[in-house]
């Protein structure tokens, strides 16, 4: 959930419990299928569990934070990757059926898409949880009745026909859970800045200076990691490394001379965010500057230090996609048809259509203090 | 509700409960709009009261059945008004307000809007109500939050634009129930057969037969109303008229001679109801006839008794109207603008064509008595 | 529920549904105890399912009240028992074993405690449900919980000692779901309103009044049945009779010209009941003597008239008892004990106290019509 | 709720939220009361909100640890009070009465009833809250209701007769919360390896060791702090210090050389715990020194060294006091009795008396390194 509490200050459930959610609709589901007569092994079955309680331990602290600045060019699916397969060696091989269902290198299509597809475990826990905890229950989702509905057809996961209403209303509680949840803009502002204090923390790395932090974020920042080098020794460094590390350098470099790395680390601690404006066009490069030139009069600073506090994004947003994992009905003929060509208005091939927002951040009046 | 509780047990809320907490919304509302400024006299608000309290008055037992069969060409909206005329002249023209703003003869539209409209006080209370007593949570609406984003502009019913994934979810929510509650195919069966018990049972009446039947039930057996003949003696009637004259007149006609009387008065009672086939497209005459044509030879019926067995219908639903009272979003700007062209995907567009299904109804072999 | 509903107006849940609830609950209790090594066989576990399905077969409409009224001294569960032997005579004998259970003549006493017991699947579904439905939730229980740390210990049901906190606090909610749901004022007015309107009916009727009523309350009305008179056919004709059997009779009688019966029925079906006073101690004989004799002059009725509108009855309730079938816990040692001398307060020793309150009726002024 | 997430997965909620949630409560309780005709003015309606806003802000991270390792014999309300204090200064005397409230010196006691008392909306909160998140639904109390009876008499808070079930309700679910969450033996543990952790750390520091810690959490080490020590100076420090500063520090001492606080920190951060008894007994000194003399030869440490290991403690809990601020109900007649004489069945009164249990702490096998 990133700073989603910041908006929500009931959103602070862990990782830990997500993954135990998961799990535990995992079982049902396979309880489900095996009902309707889909074979599933006792080693596929602890391979699903293995791979549904693991999909998500790459994820480091403020998870997509992370893949943007401590570590480069590396998604969180490739360092759990990592894991489980640094897991296998130490268990003698055990997870070798998980990860092969987890790379969808495994035949049986439907076990990898339980894992991770347009209707898995993995997307009804946390779209149930999330709505729970922050207390927007038109986010909610009925995974309980979406389990009950999965079917198998010809290896590949299927819903039966009956449960139309029901995905239709997956897709647009999860439509909703972007805009109003994951990509609110004040939780993607909390987001750009704690990704612009490590960028400028390893910046300032770089230049010599001496940042106090602890051992394992030192590393991090002393060097730049990419896949190929991720061995056993950083892997063990980035398990260990939690909110705790990058919080607790924040408060540190609070005080710190630099006028950028000061004054995130305290806008970011003391929640006193950038302003933000969303439009559904992009922000002109002309106006960018504009914001960014009075920033260098204001506080005397470079351009290049200007633009940590005045920047523009993109937020983007598909609810459907018809192009590679769709969602597939089986009628009670026995055909397969993607959901949204099944559907009766087509609202949800009006859902496959990507959502693109612009935003601008800048800085309030009053919120940065002046240089030293 | 109808009959739904044969397909959703726990479905067994009152009407007097809705009227309660349709109030209570409206209560909501008032405060919401007077903190917002919107000018709301002490009449104004009483009235509105008044009107929520009883915009569903005129429905008699299993309303829907009743506007088919027991009155002719009436709909309830038309009786609700007969009985808050007649409570105006007890009442010495309290209720006079209340009328005028049901009737949408009022200069300030929004008041109507709250007690009727695409948004309105009833349809929160009853979509979220239904849902949380059929145990069908992806029907439910975010009521509380509905609520506290409306606003009125130029005497119109708005809602602020930070709300329109709300309104979303309320569109497709409400769909759901629809297809899903509504016009489940089995509460519309036995909606059907009640129909048609209650027809078939005014035809022997004016024939002569003398059906026992409770002295409220006698009197709409006997007579045919419209909206002329509803007179105040006739209302008085209507409003004694419940669900428990209806079930024991057919708990007396189950055991009638009458082939047609009694066979569907048993298969609603014992809940033994017809098969239902729904498709996209209309059932042809032929295969209705072909239908028909086996059971009058089964049981040596004429084609006008068969046709009480076996018939077609139209289901239909319109997730939203684009036509007459469209939900219009206020803009940070002011100005106002239809939420389906807000949409940023043009799936509430989608939404707003029509849909409409086909049923046939026929019974199940061994679920008739024979003759006599 | 009984008229519960008139206090809780969400309380409209249905017989059918409790049955259900219950056997869902039992469905998890062979689970919970067949995965602790408690042996239970295929024929054993149909037989619970059976007897929990049926075990409330033999309430009548408004239960309670009919077994005062329309049938004498028959409790329901002896109904529910001549409807079960009736049952399997039809099924050939497969409800022996369930009968046996339900009569606890079984030599594994836990089966029957899960029938019907202190912490039996009927109580633990009942207190959850109605506190569900009225909006009481200090009602609730952790049923689910509950069942989880079920054991059996030489064939009796026991608890697992870590759930002493919420056994207690199934009795501390079970206690206040009796005084301020089941034994609330105004419905016990109700039903004791209805208790009168029924006995007045047979009186009339047994001097050769001819009330009109359905064929199945017609029966009862002139028949006084007690165990022995309980044929095949009496229980066809009982298991006939619901509740829109006696409203409609109430409807009929409304206004008949028997004072005590048209007064009564008028009342209760208006909603106009009688006022109620509550206290611990008894009402004097003198007290109720000088209502009635009000009564009498300004109505100028007999005193025996005037004994249906002014009466006085006892509610009594113990939240647990210690007499007969306690709620054992099951100690890690492996010692059983009752779970009231292992409370560390003695709040529980308290509980098993019988409570009892005193409650006096009379007739407001102007709910009465004056005779003819 | 300390280390509870350890034994509940969902108990990550924040204190932040608790004081939202207990001036959503306070804000109910005053329209309640004002709606009876009770008077408060606006300053004492503010005042009010203030109090119950900063009731809490004393708490220190993983706030009963810090109470006593921390700071010394100073309790978080002392802290608190100096907060308001301090904030009263700033804000140019405007908490001036909040202040009297909550010290209890302002001549009408309900309202600092409301602030801490025996049902305050702090309470009504946090049990609401804990019982939400941990998922032990016995727990949760009527909190809505609750507030609805509120009244005042002679300027003390009671509660309305009728709302005797619901406090007796409201105690037990107390009860139940303390021994089931608050006092469960795994959270307990954890708090007292906190607390010896912080107390080594200490003992280190104060003979020289230069232990690696947040620059906040260093002057706590280096300085023992009372009541008559707290400057603003300190005050300053002490409302930065949280959850990061302990546990970053206790992930760099999980390296640590000193036998006792490397193995504490690493026990608690793995949570590799201590193993825990429980009895009503208390342990004897004989069985403490023989675990302990296990230790020392096992390990070769000192009997000081082994007691951070081995230890005991109490457990206490009073379901309700009958000695001090006692709940009062408000009988019709105008007359105040407590609660727990109210009582129908004694068991209040039971509930008085104090529960006492016993622990004892040792090592499993395995758990602690061997000394460098």
């Amino acid at each position: 959930m990133g700073f989603s509490y910041i908006v929500y200050p009931g959103a602070h459930h862990t990782r830990f419990h997500h993954a135990l959610g998961a799990m535990f609709l995992m079982q049902k589901a396979v309880q489900v299928l095996q009902s309707k007569g889909v074979a599933i092994s006792i080693k596929e079955e602890e391979a699903l569990y293995i791979a549904i309680l693991l999909h998500d331990i790459g994820h480091g602290p403020f998870s997509h934070a992370m893949e943007n600045s401590i570590v480069e060019n590396i998604s969180h699916e490739q360092i759990s990757l990592l894991f489980m397969e640094n897991l296998n060696q130490k268990f003698n091989k055990q997870l070798t059926l998980a990860i092969k269902i987890f790379k969808d290198e495994h035949p049986r299509k439907f076990l990898h898409q339980l894992v991770s597809g347009q209707l898995d475990m993995d997307r009804l826990d946390y779209l149930k949880r999330d709505s729970f905890y922050t207390g927007v229950p038109e986010g909610t989702v009925n995974a309980q009745r979406l389990v009950t509905m999965l079917n198998v057809k010809d290896d590949k996961l299927v819903v039966e026909e009956k449960g139309i209403y029901s995905v239709e209303n997956f897709l647009v509680a999860r439509r909703l859970m972007y805009w109003q949840v994951y990509l609110h803009k004040t939780g993607i502002v909390a987001e750009q800045l704690l990704v612009r204090v490590l960028k400028r923390a390893k910046q300032l790395t770089a230049q010599g200076v001496d940042l106090p932090a602890s051992d394992n974020l030192t590393f991090f920042l002393n060097n730049t990691i990419n896949l190929n080098g991720f061995s056993d020794e950083v892997l063990e460094k980035f398990s260990s490394l939690d909110d705790y590390d990058i919080i607790s350098g924040m408060k540190m470099w609070a005080g710190n001379d630099d006028f950028v790395l000061g004054n995130l680390s305290r806008m970011l601690l003391n929640r006193d965010l950038l302003k933000v404006k969303v439009k559904s066009e992009p922000f002109t490069t002309a106006k960018v500057k504009e914001k960014r030139s009075k920033l260098e009069e204001k506080y005397h600073i470079s351009e290049d230090e200007a633009s940590f506090f005045v920047f523009t994004g993109k937020l983007e947003n598909q609810a459907y996609s018809m192009e590679k994992d769709t969602i597939n009905l089986l009628k009670k003929s026995g055909k397969v048809i993607d959901v949204a060509k099944a559907s009766d208005q087509l609202n949800l091939e009006a859902l496959s259509k990507s959502v693109v927002k612009y935003y601008l951040c800048y800085p309030k009046n009053n919120t940065i203090s002046h240089r030293g």
